[in-house]
């Protein structure tokens, strides 16, 4: 298909289809002429991810560039898993060096409870000593002496993740579902973690009127 | 104390003091002279606070200010809780007004089922909407089938996190504890599921190697 009609099922503009290329987060089409390309469904459902990882998952270009390298990258598909789930870069608070290792022992204690590996340098274990660490200074202790049990329903959902994801018929599919399934994911578990605390909220505090 | 006590106590610099004070996210000292002013341990809180909500929390400065607004605000307990966690605005994506309806009867169906009430112009309800209709028009329906497991999920997770605050001492604890509950919360949240995420990949698919 050409350019407009690309735009068309797509639902992009075709000057946001141009920066997307000239970005490099879409592949350049089968040249046809100097000035025109064919593009075909694989490009449908790449703009598609793309609009996704930005809007609803809310990443910046440069993430959504890494997990795109990471889609694209022959290895095998753990390590790629393991490539565009920690590319979801984290943000992270400071802490003093005590309530880090205080935080750091916490995690370990729960991580072996629950089998996990907890490799050092991973960006996603500095993030959750980080998360702890943050909770703990700011006296919120409540939530981290229930880190255990917060922990058991994290595997529970990723037993329902990797669920969604086991049963896909190409590696490529495996690996896209998974990072929109993480990336989606949390914006949608949010969601209903909001409105599910909006529920028992209004339980525990009827209203004062 | 004085400033330069305040910056000392908190770990926050001085010029940022500053700043946030102009942004009116830090309320103003007692004045002692025309250019001196005194500041109290509740300063102290409310910058640890105002840093945790933009570094882990990843908020703007207009989300922070919105949050802390429901903070001090003297509505009942519940009413608050709403608008912060409303204040916390979900990134939306766009899908077709067919694709909507779809997530959006899939999403009453859950509600029903889990008592949780589903008020009309409610952003989160919509973010959750958004989130389910992405998930289907990139085809990855398997999560949506699985919807009804995640709001399980959900709500064992929003009774630890009512938990956490309901034993707080006075109102404004309780508030801050929730938002902070709440944005901190998904954060160490989402790096909790990745861990469990690469822990699950593990055993689902062994390294080809």
């Amino acid at each position: 298909m050409r350019m407009a009609e690309l735009s068309a099922e797509s639902g992009v503009p075709i000057p946001t289809i141009k920066y997307y290329l000239r970005e490099g987060m879409l592949p350049p089409g089968e040249r046809t002429s100097p000035n025109q390309a064919r593009y075909q469904p694989s490009h449908v459902r790449r703009l598609k991810l793309v609009r996704a990882l930005l809007d609803v998952g809310g990443l910046s270009i440069a993430q959504v560039r890494e997990v795109l390298a990471g889609i694209d990258s022959p290895s095998d598909i753990h390590h790629v898993l393991g490539i565009t789930q920690r590319g979801l870069t984290l943000t992270r608070g400071q802490s003093d060096e005590r309530t880090r290792d205080w935080a750091a022992s916490k995690l370990e204690r729960v991580a072996e409870e629950r089998g996990w590996k907890l490799k050092p340098g991973n960006p996603v274990v500095e993030a959750a000593i980080s998360a702890l660490g943050t909770f703990a200074s700011l006296g919120r202790t409540e939530v981290v002496d229930r880190l255990d049990r917060y922990a058991e329903l994290a595997d529970r959902m990723a037993e329902l993740d990797l669920a969604s994801v086991r049963d896909l018929p190409d590696r490529e599919t495996v690996v896209e579902g998974a990072v929109v399934g993480t990336v989606l994911g949390d914006a949608l578990f949010a969601a209903l973690r909001r409105l599910a605390q909006e529920h028992a909220s209004a339980q525990t505090f009827p209203r004062e009127s």
